[in-house]
């Protein structure tokens, strides 16, 4: 038995040994994911699937409530029209994957397997908004996107993925102003409310901003490893796609305007920062609200009596409490104990015949390990508070470690030096010019990952060029 | 105002003139969709998605409800990988897309953008099942999938369309038959219960299954205009894909054998049969069930005091007991009767200054036409059981359609007489032999579309060659 855990156990690598690997094994012992069989292509199991399906659900109400309409686009997208933005084109075309025939004809023209749909979207919204009276149009689309990554992972980067991807289109600049913030505002609340992951909330610079936009905002979140994700990002596209398709109402006093511009954008690669903001050596973390499990009931000494019927009437009625499942397979507890702390199962309910006997169960926590002896008539308060518990606890001990891992730069030798000790994001200041950011990159590799929102100014001086500082930025290696 | 509604109306061809017009009028004037910039693509429009939407999210509860999992698995097949079941490939190669390049670089081997995906599941299935103990695996996955079609109509046949695919395997030859039957049952459910739309349940001749099964069991339907519609299918795919894919288990004897597999799928195609079924020459007529609007308020001389407010006042009161929206825009009422009759809204609810004064409100039967004055403190019981009696009353006219349109033919003579005369099903006895199944088709353009579950012996001899007959066959010409 023992021998049997200890071997369960070594598949996954210490994450203080080698985070990357880590990673790597958790998401295969977990059952998130199997490799696809083309090169960098995933396959999202059942376990990874669940998980994604709540935070989609979450988010997609979230958008309806928000005013906004689902629909679908079309996944190919003919190449002179991906062409008509240029911008747009330059960001994408290094990385989009090309059908070239149907069915034993050779296609006229190439089409692109849509990397985004700002283009689809944009041709549609052509023919269909005409007057002021049409707008605002707020439409959103759940798909799988392709991108020709060459090194992949996971969730993280991967040749293709699902997300969701809003467009929309406003009468004025402000307007649309107003929705770009608002969605990035949804976006903090998916992961901080209910993916208990902390969110810095800022724009991006000129050098980072999608290809094609007025400006970017993001939201930025730090990982176990010291290492910056991006968690979603909005964009403002201005009048540039307006004008390159024609997009173009006639306001209130007649005269024909272009319209202004939206997209944002949420994918898998949340699934990722789960992964490494929660995540421990034993294996994955999810928090309650997003658990496809919340709590898995594993019945010791089954064979005795009682035992089994007492499991499932406990899993008969916490059921309207929580998502409660039991495994009542011949494998030995301490073989199910590994698993669903590997799975990231927020609760594991114990029961056997002492328990029995004395009228209780026992309630484990996966994120403390910690043991809760607890009377079997208030199992249905004690679980959703626990619940509750977790879901808090996780959120403080990520921005607790996100607070020790931020530091403050005023020059370029602090700057490296708080990155190779205690790696995580910078705040230091930046004159605004892109010399200084690219130089910071090659020097450090670490990269601008936002100008926040809530400024502060930490000295007057670049951190790079010690000319006047603009604004605050936050700086971080990067996934 | 009254020309105008005149010209709203006559954007739609009437059904009677050209069924096929009428049918892409609907599709375009409801709002379903809209062409992609791609031949035979389709933007499946917010007023589409949305019926979809409620269709699947009932599917979907079905699926999970019958013990199986969400999963989701890429986009592309490797060219080698879809070559190694042969009847497969045959069936499929001559209608996908192929991607050749990747960014800049051309692919050492093509890939397919999946036209269905048995040889991913396959291929997986492969790594993770060993043991007795790992079945029944019950997977399933909602995607969109490509088929390079010449010709294309809207939901009924395009060049992309959505649909959930399962994919299961069995130890035993019988666990798969009772899992194929099972989920068309399921399908049966949703197209009769919720789509109201009356379905034959049965099996597909050898010709016309499923590349690579060993029997698919089909559901069929009869659109208005006589012709039929294959509402679902669910196969049986034998060992086949398990041979070929190296699928096997060693069962409690420690004997090492092939899974038995099944797939099934349910398409944006069921939209077209609900149109098809359904409509009318006003429009659209959505079954209650999955109405995106159940009942539309349209305020009569809104611009006269307390007709608004006593508008939003019943759209908030009945918003907890039905989909109910408000249409307070300066356009005409008349306008939007017709508009919302073209969208198919099974209700429609007046209120203007008379029948504010009398204490009422109009309900108006999409499917009818009926009005019906009724007293405002009623409308929460009204309302209801008005959609109860308009969703029940659809699969009645639709059932009365079918049975209208079913003939008995003994005689070639009889069978072409029956098709033309009064088009739609016919009942024949069949020998059994695919040389009778090709020349019925020749002569008559009819297919055979399924073998009634139902058996009747209504004649002696095949309707073609006048052999024994073996059994019963519904024909008709279908889309
Ligand atoms: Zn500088
Ligand atoms: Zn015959």
């Amino acid at each position: 038995m023992a021998k049997k855990n200890k071997q369960f156990v070594e598949k996954v690598t210490a994450m203080e040994d080698d985070f990357a690997q880590w990673y790597t094994d958790v998401v295969k012992q977990a059952d998130l994911v199997d490799y696809g069989p083309v090169r960098g292509s995933m396959i999202i199991r059942p376990e990874g699937y669940a998980i994604w399906e709540n935070i989609r659900d979450i988010l997609d109400a979230k958008i309806k409530e928000t005013g906004h309409e689902n629909m679908y686009f079309p996944l190919f997208i003919p190449e002179s029209m991906l062409q008509k933005e240029k911008d747009h084109i330059e960001g994408f075309a290094p990385e989009v994957a090309w059908v070239t025939h149907g069915g034993d004809e050779a296609l006229q023209e190439r089409l692109v397997v849509r990397p985004t749909s700002e283009v689809l979207f944009a041709e549609h919204y052509a023919k269909i908004i005409h007057s002021y009276r049409d707008l605002p149009k707020l439409y959103n689309q759940w798909s799988n996107v392709v991108r020709w990554e060459k090194t992949t992972r996971p969730f993280l980067r991967s040749l293709e993925f699902l997300w969701q991807e809003g467009h929309t289109c406003h009468a004025t600049e402000e307007d649309a102003a107003k929705e770009t913030r608002q969605m990035l505002d949804v976006y903090a609340s998916v992961f901080e409310d209910y993916m208990a992951i902390p969110v810095l909330k800022g724009k991006k610079t000129e050098k980072e901003k999608f290809a094609g936009a007025s400006y970017t905002l993001t939201i930025e979140s730090l990982m176990h490893d010291g290492k910056a994700l991006q968690a979603g990002t909005s964009h403002h596209l201005g009048t540039g796609f307006a004008e390159a398709f024609d997009i173009r109402f006639s306001n209130e006093a007649g005269e024909l305007q272009p319209v202004h511009q939206t997209s944002w954008g949420f994918t898998t690669r949340s699934i990722g920062a789960m992964i490494m903001v929660h995540g421990d050596n034993c294996g994955l973390v999810v928090p309650p609200k997003i658990a496809a499990k919340q709590v898995m009931i594993v019945p010791v000494a089954q064979h005795k009596e009682g035992v089994l019927d007492k499991a499932y009437q406990l899993k008969e009625q916490l059921g309207s409490i929580a998502r409660v499942d039991i495994d009542a397979s011949d494998k030995m507890p301490g073989w199910k104990f590994n698993e669903y702390e590997m799975k990231g199962v927020p609760i594991r309910l114990e029961i056997g015949p002492k328990d029995i006997e004395k009228g209780q169960a026992v309630l484990v926590r996966r994120d403390t390990g910690e043991k809760l002896f607890t009377p079997i008539d208030e199992l249905e308060t004690a679980i959703p508070e626990l619940l509750e518990d977790i879901q808090r606890s996780l959120f403080e001990k990520a921005m607790k470690h996100r607070e020790e891992k931020t530091s403050v730069a005023t020059t370029m030798e602090e700057f490296k030096n708080s990155l190779e000790q205690n790696p995580g994001f910078i705040k230091a200041m930046w004159c605004g010019d892109q010399q200084c950011e690219d130089q910071i990159k090659e020097e450090t590799t670490a990269t601008s990952r936002c100008i926040p929102f809530e400024q502060e100014k930490v000295a007057d001086t670049c951190v790079c060029c010690q000319k006047q500082a603009k604004e605050l930025v936050y700086w971080a290696k990067a996934y």
